[in-house]
């Protein structure tokens, strides 16, 4: 099933707002606020390639105080 | 007691205020511009995990002309 | 033939029209979507260093939603 | 429960090695190889702050194969 | 058909020793040496996701003077 | 004397702009565009520390299209 | 008086050893082991330019087990 | 005239021997150690780009006590 990590920086302020965006989402599995050089980590598990590219893509790149993201593809 | 050293990138004519605004802040043990990738460094140390945890949260990075934070542990 | 891979990270929905504006440009032999770091890559021919620097600086780093680049020379 | 991710990279040829011995250590709950900057990261949960410092420095910085790890500590 | 950029780094006198081991390598379609915080670009072009793996894995991360490599899936 | 080499980041149309303002800066020794992480590198010489960091803060991070500043002092 | 922060990343099994070496040295007024890239950070305070370049050069970077140090100078 | 800053990290105690490495090479045209992520900085001029592509691949990278090099090509 392929799963991927994304590393998430967020709006100086936005940080309760967009774990609550991504727990929202069915695709992710785990979502915790970070100390250090990114601001969350979220696990995603999707169906397809396809699929996981469009959550995060589509969704998490999309939620409101999103700065920037990094994703790593588990192997 | 919890201690983290906040590293801060500020607007580009924001140094000032910001140290200002660090001093303000009673668990804020040291405050120095610097030179290098980081524009200011900053020592926190504060009575819980929980406590350090708001500092940093709600008050650094919610100081004007902060662009950015990084957060070391100490352990 | 001077050539040099160009690594863009693009406002958070722009990846698409970054691509379709990279794929308009005769130079760009290459252009894909990442994970990681950064979100796409292009890579550019160019008859003359002046031209491969004019590429860049005037068509590729002025597409919209194009956020950063960061070149790499290929030697 | 505190909780940390730990990036990890490995000898070139020693990814496998260093899965397996992760997934020998209790506290560790999720270990998986990685594309991008890092080679492997690892989910650890831990009675306490303490025992989280342990298993970090004592455990998985002292497996065969690891080259440097980056622990971000979950809020 | 699954492609991945890979940056590698390599031992101080090693350049030409990779770009040859590389280009031995079927699944390498392109392989340059840079100027910049990476020394070689690799890109690499596979029948499936789990061949793509073990080039980088197996054959890439293998080759002699190769220091560090940093792999950039095309999605 | 004290020296610093200054690497800029610039707005993405506005490397030339910066590149006149900091030759019209009389410490500043040389400025050239750049490939690669950053887009612009100066060499600036003043009479004193304190002179140093006055032009790198009230001089060259308040030249318009300046983006992000990183100082390297010479020792 | 000149201050510097020097950030260190140690040999895996080396934290405590460098922590006991900073402590050792009159000029460190604080040294902590960190989570996060770095693995330990000094605050070293000198008399003058000089001597902070000396300690850091002569000292600090000597250190058994220490790999890479990363300083920054207090404006 | 080709122009490039290369960054340049060093072994603990290298410094002052890769300086005076570089200061050999008649095509650097300065050379100083630095505060910060990189330990030196050289500016290199050539005749040819062959010429500065050979200066850092055969001369500055086997200096003893380099370690790693980091180069921007001046546009």
């Amino acid at each position: 099933m392929p799963k991927a990590y994304v590393l998430i920086n967020v709006e100086l302020e936005g940080g309760r707002e967009v774990i609550e965006g991504l727990e929202a989402i069915e695709e992710v599995k785990e979502a915790y606020p970070l100390y250090g050089v990114y601001d969350i980590i979220a696990l995603i598990e999707a169906g397809t390639e396809q699929e996981l590219k469009d959550i995060i893509g589509q969704k998490i790149r999309r939620l409101d105080k999103v700065r920037s993201t990094m994703t790593m593809i588990a192997m």
